[in-house]
């Protein structure tokens, strides 16, 4: 992707082909060093996520000290969220997949934001009963990818306002709407919710300390996009008394389609897979998905295919191929020529039925605890 | 006073002089007739508050409506608000002695909002520990008033958000900040929960609708400087479904150190009698209020003095002449000259001291009901 390519990163918009480590740099934010992995893989008991062993999370902030601390005894939070304006696909994943892999190997708490308000804020053409259904739906599919019942919460914004609003008081003093605008783009026809929502989302990260009385480290897995909404955070939490938020982002998975960024609202839903879609959607949607393969059969076995453009690919990368065995070896044979993308579609959809058959069973099992994790009440009235 | 002086009157600011029938019409409101007067004393079984009949409530909006289907079988409700930044002064009581008034006579139903979370946002060097406290200390004094405990509940802001949110999110939708900026006034350096207060001050308007799943009018009595916040509610209730609110609008009551305005913060203590003054406060603060009297006896006994620009004629007018009869007599004693400033203020410290007397007593019986009159839950989840 050439540099000069012109880019907008914001919460609330991604365009353009995103040059990653300009992107980083204009955050700035650190890049994941070979060290630090090697750190959290000795800390993980030698394994590492496959998420972080191949570069989907690339970037970071203080996740250093957060592991320096961890080593020396002292645990850390895992928070991340989801904004429920329709069915979860495949990539939505990738922040609560990596938050269940450092739940099972840290063995840390894990609190899910589901920010049903903030939807209906950022959406006109959703209605509340629609991202209230969403959020219920989407906390299902969070919840069946494996988290411990013992070790996660969850704030759903509408239900546990309660418990979220003391701290979202204090938060909200400290965010003038200059602020605001200047992260997140807002115009003048911006309404007063979605202005006031990122002091709801700063929440969290501090939440477990103000419960507790105690300082407790956050760390937040999220899209490069979202990190915005955290600087915010982080900007404000020594001044509440509470430790910055560490922060490790993620790329944004390229959809279906090809294109760079995930769009998939309205015509555009044939560009991700929906947990929700039925085995012959699924089907379809990969038959037609863009490949980096070539314009024959023969071409490709004598020139070989380009993954890294590949929405395939992307697919095994971010989480069909569990082992790094497995994905080198299609890696290297779509490299070589020596895999054609009609079979690697194939295998790959093999993957994908067999994740969604599981997932429905997980589903079934994670509603009858999702109730008892949302959480409902402050710990002090103030 | 004359109309060229300036003035300014928003929820955050009163200035000047204020010329009260400029900012009737600069806001767009319809003064109280006498016609208006008569239908709610024939409504009130022959009887009307000295706060109508003596025209320190003197605009409106819409109440002949809000009467005309009270006659026709349809009750209204009651609601008005305080934000708990310190101890209440006999002013602040004008808006919740009407209520009273009116729900004596009308048996109709009050909602308190007490609006920590909003007087924490306005005002930097109050702590949360401060509002919260002030909003216990203020709704006592609220409801030692006299309201009914059968018909009387509260929005304790910070501690009733589960029962306000869910409205509070549909109708921050409705409002852009530039709406909010124009009403307010607000700049770039307003903290967001300012922006987005007016949100949850809007929803005790449409709570009883809401709750009940049925048209509920409702009623506001207010300070005409809060007129701005709910002239947005009024804007936004049709699109939400609920009946706009009526609003009745009272001047601001003059200082005891004479400015139009009643500024009672810092060295400006002195400016009002505060319901937790000890009784030697009261009476220094009634001994140096600025009276409309002459420079010498002999003159004040020629020439007779003047009431309208009197504090201390202003505390008869609002609460401490209760019949219209000893509101004339004083008011034409005054003007005749047959009533020093030293006996009419003799005069007044009886009633003061009787009524903090019998308040303190009455307060202590409000705080064994004031918890439970607080609103705790929604009656729906969206």
């Amino acid at each position: 992707m050439p540099e000069t390519d012109p880019f907008v990163v914001t919460p609330y918009e991604v365009k353009g082909r995103i040059d990653y480590d300009r992107l980083r740099e204009l955050f700035g934010t650190q890049a994941i060093a070979p060290e630090l992995l090697d750190r959290i893989r000795a800390l993980a008991g030698g394994e590492l996520s496959p998420l972080l062993a191949r570069g989907i999370y690339y970037s970071h902030r203080d996740l250093g000290p957060l592991l320096e601390g961890f080593a020396a005894g002292r645990p850390f939070f895992l928070y991340s969220g989801r904004g429920p304006s329709g069915p979860l696909h495949t990539s939505h994943l990738v922040s609560f997949e990596l938050c269940r892999w450092l739940q099972a190997k840290f063995g840390v708490p894990m609190y899910v934001q589901i920010t049903d308000d903030e939807k209906f804020w950022a959406r006109s053409g959703l209605s509340r009963e629609e991202t209230a259904r969403w959020g219920l739906e989407n906390l299902y599919d969070i919840l069946a990818l494996g988290f411990d019942p013992k070790r996660t919460h969850v704030f759903f914004d509408s239900r546990s306002i309660a418990a979220l609003y003391p701290l979202a008081i204090r938060a909200a003093r400290r965010i003038t709407y200059s602020s605001v605008k200047a992260v997140f783009g807002f115009e003048p026809s911006t309404n007063i919710g979605l202005v006031f929502y990122t002091a709801l989302q700063t929440v969290p990260a501090f939440w477990p300390s103000w419960s507790e009385g105690r300082s407790i480290p956050c760390l937040i897995p999220c899209g490069i996009d979202q990190d915005p909404h955290f600087r915010l955070t982080r900007d404000i939490a020594e001044g509440m008394g509470y430790p910055k938020p560490a922060l490790v982002h993620s790329r944004m998975v390229p959809g279906l389609l090809g294109e760079a960024a995930m769009s998939t609202t309205g015509s555009a839903r044939d560009n991700a897979l929906f947990l929700n879609d039925p085995p012959k959607e699924i089907d379809r949607k990969v038959r037609n998905a863009f490949t980096g393969g070539r314009a024959t059969v023969e071409e490709q076995r004598r020139l070989g295919a380009t993954p890294e453009i590949c929405s395939v690919w992307a697919l095994w990368r971010s989480r069909f191929a569990p082992t790094e065995e497995e994905f080198g070896r299609i890696t290297a044979d779509c490299r070589s020529g020596a895999l054609l993308c009609g079979d690697c579609k194939s295998a790959l959809l093999e993957r994908v039925h067999g994740f969604l058959w599981r997932h429905a069973a997980a589903r079934e099992r994670a509603k009858t605890w999702a109730e008892s994790a949302i959480v409902t009440e402050a710990p002090h009235p103030v």
